[in-house]
């Protein structure tokens, strides 16, 4: 059974997938899609035929095709078991939905590139005005989520001491929060655990700059 | 073993919680958290010791707190299977993520209350800019969650013929855009589901005029 993933290097949904792939040991087939040049190529219809609704990534499983990063996340770990990445109890697999949700619905959503642009084309967002609004949600989902962690969750990773799905939502959203300059201070706990992910090949192999179509 | 429900009436990710409570048969005690009184009730130190990131709805199931709409979903599931509200297989299970991402990630954080707030405060939004930009991206996700249901997915509800998790997410945000006046003319597959979801007591029950905390 052959895996491909349309992924974009900086997509920070796809870094979520790329991270599980690897630490699952699964070989894919990259499919980039570059969401600046000729005008976003995930809008056109070639793609579109594949995501009807032009968003990356989405994974290809022989004939099943799978969207939304956080579906496909669940979807390996259901047909990939081991290494395992979420625990078996409902209880503790409910705590690492909840810190997946945490940065997938409450952060990663409102920095979107569609978002930044529906602000520029609304409300006459500057660049500056663009990079705050990104910045205020991080940290909005960063106090939020490093009070999730610290309550006696985290271990060595996002939830306990084996790295998992929790983890693969955090690492790309703190590379963003660098890239857009939030001051990290405040978190100890989620630096510590990105600390402790960065250590594996599996997250840095899907670091956007180890991509194949980074520039 | 008791469950009890952190809820506001007019809470959409609350909303999908109670549907779910109520497609599953469970009796639960609503402690209801409202968003406007007193400042936002959900931001005092008292629902902050329950949901450190100040948002609803929680769920309270003897000494397990679980928190997200969505992980509180999954974890009804899990903890009570019957009746199921997803399918058995991967595939199937994906495609019912898909769907309730598509509204929990890719619509409803757009138009939360904190976002229209920001809007206002950062960009001087006035009431008619708040729900130009709620309409927006209702419309830009039910183009989207349009398609993914028209590809054969779809039956009488969501997935199939039974009603299930992509129901629950999906009633609230319809709620929300007749609400915001959205034209849903371009949507026929999502009103006829809603409308067979409707025909069910357990969605009119979880509706937000039927709480005891509506006004």
């Amino acid at each position: 059974m052959s895996l491909a993933l349309y992924t974009y290097w900086r997509s920070s949904a796809a870094y979520r997938v790329r991270i599980v792939l690897n630490l699952k040991g699964l070989a894919y087939e990259a499919r980039p899609v570059h969401l600046v040049n000729d005008g976003g190529q995930h809008l056109k219809d070639e793609y579109r035929r594949v995501s009807p609704q032009a968003q990356l990534p989405t994974l290809v499983d022989g004939d099943t095709v799978v969207r939304q990063s956080m579906a496909i996340m669940e979807y390996l770990e259901e047909t990939h078991p081991e290494p395992a990445l979420m625990p078996r109890d409902a209880r503790g697999r409910a705590k690492v939905r909840e810190l997946m949700q945490a940065v997938g619905t409450d952060i990663h959503p409102l920095g979107n590139l569609r978002v930044l642009k529906a602000l520029e084309s609304e409300f006459g967002a500057d660049q500056a005005a663009k990079e705050a609004w990104s910045r205020r949600w991080i940290r909005h989902g960063f106090d939020g989520l490093e009070a999730l962690l610290a309550d006696g969750t985290a271990g060595r990773f996002s939830f306990g001491d084996a790295p998992g799905l929790a983890d693969a939502c955090l690492v790309p959203q703190h590379y963003n929060a660098l890239r857009w300059g939030v001051d990290l201070a405040p978190y100890p706990t989620i630096r510590r655990v990105v600390e402790a992910c960065q250590a594996l090949e599996a997250f840095r192999k899907a670091a956007p700059e180890a991509q194949p179509d980074a520039p």
